[in-house]
């Protein structure tokens, strides 16, 4: 939504097609329609009725079980290719899907910064608190391990305190990683101090960037702040932030810090300020 | 218990110190004494009384809390490197007691692998299934992730399903990784077919081999069984397996496969079969 929303106020025309049961109902503030997982027929005609040539998709996709699926007789041309995807990571699903939507439906896949830039983390510090020398010490080492991680295809996320990587995200998502760290603290297996650590979160090295950028928002600072860290670094110009002053608020009321780091200069020394972090 | 067994029978004197609410109370069927973690006046003069020259390590040291240690005069010499150590992974601060040790003490750090060499994995399967051509795979991108994570003293296992890293293991160790894995299922957020997917688990490249080796035991396969995967791996003659025999039963009780692959060569493209996997 916020996207279509950026997307419109910079004049672009908006087509949402939201998947059922896992798209936000709020699309429907928008010219809308749902369709199922699996469906081909129904949304290359919805696009072709509202003009649509290019395609920009928000959000990710864990492989669906086969029953899920919602085949037509238009999609399951694909099935074969689809299955084939589904052995590997979600990286290469993801693409995958998008280089048929690209070939066989003529559409043009753009990244949801190309459409809406002011959706994506600057480089600075967001609010009011930044991070210290020893935080800085863990940002480094957080981005090392997930570029270590990068061939695998594994998770964009770790948690690292004092230069203990505490936890790397997999199939638990983000939210995951940070509820654990948060209950390791609670039973006394994690004993660093409270308000140390950071979770670094960066796009996959090769990933391709029009899908599936890292997000941020207002419910990543409250479960960090909840898990007992210092802040949360994320890759500059290459995540989103959702409800940007929202999740400024919520990261002052925590005392954490929040910061877009540039890449190839990882963290940045000296970070900037920005009232609110996700305007450019 | 079972080192202590082992290397008395082969003719060994032993005299065990146990951390006060770490340690197995069995080891009062030996020669023992309780001591609590900081302590350094009392271990030195049991271990002299008692005559010992070599020390083994069983079992590893999370960060203990500043407050949960029992310094004395003699151990705060040591506590100015012991605070130093405290920041990086659980690999350094081992290999950093086992120095002090060695240095102060004047105790000689022997491996459990040289004193009791039969609780270690033997190369081949275990029990009586053999992981299929899928789960050698998943166990060939398992050893690659934990190389590559190698430089970062995190975990020393990970979840491999069709060639999807389910999760890596840092700070909430081989049963919370297995426990989350049977809770992403149960809440379908993981959704490969139950009976697919290897728990892969090897030690750390440059780790102490004298110190904290990986271990499976029984619980290790129960815990395999209920997150729905095919079977565990892990490094021949780098492993300890607690309690074989339990083990290999509940390995053929749930269908899985144990495996130990023999480094350098991993895995095994035929492993042999062997009826009790510990004794090599």
């Amino acid at each position: 939504v916020q996207v279509a929303e950026a997307a419109s106020e910079r004049g672009r025309a908006v087509f949402l097609l939201g998947l059922q049961g896992i798209a936000d109902p709020a699309i429907a503030r928008f010219p809308h329609a749902w369709i199922k997982l699996g469906e081909g027929r129904r949304p290359r005609k919805l696009l072709a009725e509202h003009g649509c040539r290019e395609l920009c998709i928000i959000g990710n996709l864990t492989r669906p079980s086969l029953g899920s699926l919602s085949f037509d007789w238009d999609s399951l041309r694909f099935a074969g290719r689809l299955a084939r995807l589904f052995v590997g990571g979600d990286n290469r699903l993801l693409s995958g899907v998008a280089r048929i939507l690209e070939n066989e439906y003529g559409l043009k896949i753009v990244g949801a910064q190309e459409v809406a830039p002011e959706i994506l983390a600057a480089a600075g510090t967001f609010g009011r608190h930044a991070p210290a020398q020893r935080d800085i010490a863990d940002i480094r080492t957080g981005v090392a391990v997930l570029r270590a991680l990068g061939p695998f295809d594994i998770g964009q996320a770790v948690v690292v305190a004092d230069q203990y990587v505490l936890g790397v995200e997999a199939a638990e998502g983000t939210d995951g990683l940070l509820d654990r760290i948060a209950e390791l603290r609670r039973i006394g297996r994690v004993r660093t101090a409270p308000g140390v650590g950071v979770l670094v979160k960066v796009p996959k090295p090769g990933q391709d960037r029009r899908l599936d950028l890292p997000a941020i928002g207002p419910r990543t600072v409250e479960m960090a702040a909840r898990a007992g860290l210092a802040g949360i670094a994320v890759a500059a110009h290459a995540t989103v932030v959702a409800s940007p002053v929202a999740l400024v608020a919520a990261a002052d009321a925590a005392k954490l810090f929040v910061a877009g780091v540039a890449e190839d200069n990882l963290p940045a020394d000296a970070p900037g300020t920005h009232a609110s972090g996700a305007r450019a």
